[in-house]
């Protein structure tokens, strides 16, 4: 693969067409005017553009990060370039309708489109990325004078958008929101409070940025019942819809994060002078819910991005140990015998697997969810749909933490078969480490997922999203009657029944003041079910590949079907059986965790 | 813990005094002049220095690195400060002899004191420590007239030192290196040849820089067993001994690093000119033993200071998990109650848990292994002594590689307790983590070390090395009667078992073709033996504690204890069963790894 090569030419039309068989999403009426056609040649422009002008300022962005002199925010010319080219190419409008000016494209195959920027440059794609999640908001749950307002421009890119949740004081602890929005005569609010860690917060790129801002209005109920959602633009728009003057909201400072510095990280003020105009999103207190909404498809968007950021240090380690010679292997091991390439190193290949297994682990698993989507969209059957919005509310908490936990082990595992180089900023290896640290933070920290997981998401309507995702392993599963793939099938089958057995048991758990417990294990559980859902996700490319396998002369395909069967056996022995300590911990009960007292450290 | 508190005032107390018992080398003629009373002044002075000139600008060499303007090597002022107040200190001749003027201290005691500084400031620290490790090459193995024209003035700093060993196109590799050194009819050499990474490398901090270069003299045997070790001074040396002309040594360029920021990383030219003198350590050769031997100590130094970067980590985000008010836990979880200190959840206990089991393991395992230093440089029976010495080298692998591998895992924990916060460089916790990420890396990668350990050290000399370290392990475990700590000899007998088990198994699999899969299989190998030293390690600790916890009344040292002991629980039940995956994989002789095709990824 060449160095500026960013996804290995079969892994996408793999996933996609193989694997999910997205091709089927075009026989609805949604999609109905795509095909495998179109689809490809919109893939083909996403890397194009990514390789061209995101790739090349990635490492640039990195050293010269944006700078404020107290007026504005300035940052290298490339950002601008490769943005507009984002915008000119429509994928802000990607998955909108072609009434809206959309492509009307499933949301497969977003993903798939967003793999490539997410691979060339992370920092500089989150300006079009944020953007797209804030008209989700806007598309659901705005009034229709705020959606004509605002999202045809965002659409198009003119205007950026952000989401401004967090506070200085309160960071996973929503509830806790200060910032306040008072109605007016006329319908709009006054907004007042601080924002920290708003992504996008402040920049040039675009004409108007539309924060879209957590608040309470006073009078309200406590807690996050009492949360608002409002829009409030950096610049007020005039009555004819023009861009008018500066509202209230302003920069307080930029952040300097450890990685991902391409991308404004800002602490923004509201309602300095109290001329802060905020719009509200759909009633009163709802705005969490929205929130939410939005929050679900972006978890997604950062695991899958965590799993690029994984895959693109994969692919640049696996060159380089193709290329660097050191070290003789027996029988030629004798001083005479020429230098070998470390990629021929035992333990050199168990690092490139395990970057190979979580980060195309990772790719899979997210594509799967982003695929679930689109089945819910375009389900006629009511109660199937509801069935999968179960399982995909479920699935969400490991589509953002599994990759966002072991991206970043892909990419310290990256920096380790560079050795020394790997540890200079001569080479790349390090910044994919710094960018992807973000990810098991941002978007509700894995941590959160983790409690979201144990004491919501598993057992809310009666724990109908642990069936069906049941029932579609063992749909898969069962279907499988190719012989290595089968003995994945019967090594994994095991751990299912664990699975069983830990929600029986914890169930019970849940009953008794035993459940404090969880409180500390939640990560121990999160590892047993996202282990589970990741090998079964890996079983299903090693049965594919190896369908596939007899079915072609091609040897770059074979040996593309044989890497994918070896990384899911790979991930059978050596990263499935990991979770026998954490099945251990729960049926236990272990209290080691919440045991320990604060003044005992 | 103020935040300027390097280590808690009772953790070198109590590994130094009440878990190695210290004191007693105070009975070997060695260190006879020595007391508690000496080695706790000692210590004093390294806090006191490390805190008042290390610490403070830790942070600033990070953001100020060295910078090399073509002719000379310019860094902020505050190293020079901090290296001339340990140079005065005496702490790099505090190993040496009285006669030598140095301190005579134990190697246990140095360790230790080498705590405060790593804690504090690594970076300046690398470079009174390579001097201390350049010493210790000399003082062995060089010749009278080499040791008296270097060895008095790097004792007292005036000249440092430095290892030069790795070569741009030979990295862990060092049977191909490339440098040469011709002898003259002085009986001098001419060296020729580039060195890549070395630290130290270049500077103004002293009045001369002694190179350790390894080189081969032409007609030699190939290979490892050609490899000799030079004296290469950046200035030659007049007759009268003073500082003379440069030598042919030149820094042709500063490596730009991750972290460690503050320690110069130079590619150093030797002989452009054929002026290039350097000086015979001992034989033609040899010079790859007595690197080893440097090597060794200096493996126990990069594990010791990855598990104090590690605590320091820990510490730190210990204080903002204590201080950071968010979220509420039932009964008091409803919005009109207080926030909590996020130190009270029981995911975030769980985090500080994992780092402190950690860092204090390392720092423990780190001390065990320094004080049987001490113990074999005590010891007057021959047999123990060199039953001894081949257990310091079978458990020199895991000195080196165990803290460094979990070292930066507690860092990374460390960022992830300060969410938000701990991904911008307005905090420190991700400066821990980037320095910490040199380890695993240098002074032979951990996966050399695994192989070292998986191919060499667990079967030389028949296997003594394990024998005698199952003798010190089973008398710790049999003298254990406190109910506690007896809980987790019993969960931690089982996996001696297993791994005598691993080891028959394996001595036949060594004698098969199998014998390739050890290849990729030497990390679970290390992951097996690794953690049953710590956990044995651990219970140490967790027993001195329990006993001690009954004997007093101040409620500071009972949570001490407290914290001890469940660290201890928490590596019994959290991180020794984690090796149930390896000893699987091992037992199979799983051959995935290495069944893995280059072409395949």
């Amino acid at each position: 693969m060449a160095a500026d090569t960013l996804i290995n030419d079969f892994e996408l039309p793999f996933q996609l067409y193989d694997v999910l068989d997205a091709e089927s999403l075009c026989e609805s009426s949604k999609f109905a005017e795509h095909n495998r056609g179109t689809f490809d040649a919109v893939l083909d422009t996403a890397n194009k553009i990514a390789t061209d002008l995101f790739l090349p300022h990635n490492h640039v962005a990195d050293k010269n990060e944006p700078q404020f002199d107290g007026k504005k925010v300035s940052m290298i010319e490339d950002v601008k370039v490769a943005f507009d080219a984002f915008r000119d190419s429509g994928f802000i409008a990607g998955r909108y309708s072609f009434d809206d000016g959309g492509m009307q494209l499933p949301e497969t195959l977003m993903t798939a489109v967003t793999g490539y920027f997410m691979a060339a440059n992370p920092a500089t794609t989150a300006y079009p990325f944020l953007t797209t999640a804030a008209i989700n908001v806007l598309a659901h749950f705005a009034s229709n004078d705020i959606k004509n307002a605002f999202m045809p421009r965002m659409l198009t890119g003119e205007f950026t958008g952000t989401m401004a949740l967090t506070e200085p004081h309160a960071g996973s602890s929503l509830a806790d929101i200060r910032t306040t929005a008072v109605k007016q005569a006329d319908g709009s609010y006054r907004v007042k409070g601080s924002k920290i860690y708003i992504s996008g917060g402040d920049h040039e790129l675009s004409d108007n940025i539309v924060h879209l801002v957590l608040a309470k209005v006073p009078g309200g109920p406590s807690g996050v019942k009492g949360i608002s959602l409002f829009v409030v633009p950096k610049y007020r728009l005039n009555e004819d819809g023009s861009v008018g003057i500066r509202n209230d909201v302003h920069l307080t400072g930029l952040l300097h994060k450890l990685g991902y510095r391409g991308t404004t990280s800002t602490a923004l003020s509201f309602g300095d002078d109290n001329e802060c105009y905020g719009y509200l999103v759909g009633e009163e207190h709802f705005g969490l819910r929205y929130m939410f909404k939005m929050m679900n498809e972006a978890r997604i968007a950062v695991g899958f991005g965590a799993a690029m950021i994984g895959y693109r240090g994969y692919q640049y380690s696996l060159a380089y140990a193709k290329d660097r010679l050191q070290g003789r292997i027996a029988p030629n091991n004798k001083p005479e015998h020429d230098a070998t390439a470390i990629i021929n190193h035992g333990d050199v290949k168990r690092m490139l697997l395990a970057q190979k297994a979580y980060s195309e682990g990772g790719i899979s698993l997210c594509l799967y969810g982003s695929n679930l989507i689109d089945r819910i969209n375009t389900c006629e059957d009511e109660t199937l749909k509801s069935e999968l919005s179960e399982l995909l509310d479920l699935l969400t908490p490991v589509l953002k933490a599994w990759p966002s936990e072991y991206g970043p082990k892909a990419n310290d595992l990256g920096i380790q078969v560079l050795g020394g180089a790997g540890y200079t900023r001569e080479y790349f290896a390090e910044q994919f480490w710094r960018d992807n640290r973000l990810n098991p933070i941002h978007e509700g920290t894995n941590g959160v997922q983790a409690l979201d997981l144990s004491f919501r998401k598993l057992w809310q309507n009666d724990g109908l999203g642990i069936q069906i995702l049941k029932r579609e392993i063992t749909k898969d599963l069962e279907s499988i009657n190719t012989p290595e793939s089968a003995q994945l099938v019967a090594k994994q089958l095991p751990y299912m029944e664990h699975l069983h057995e830990v929600l029986v048991h914890l169930s019970k758990t849940l009953q008794t003041e035993k459940v404090i417990t969880l409180t500390g294990n939640a990560q121990a559980l999160m590892n047993i079910f996202a282990s589970i859902v990741v090998s079964w996700i890996w079983i299903r490319q090693a049965s594919k590949a190896e369908q596939l396998l007899g079915t072609t002369n091609d040897i770059e395909k074979q040996n593309f079907y044989q890497g994918k069967m070896q990384a899911a056996k790979y991930f059978i022995d050596w990263e499935l059986p990991t979770i026998k300590r954490d099945i251990e911990l729960l049926m236990n009960d272990n209290s080691i965790c919440t045991d320990m007292q604060a003044d005992w450290f």
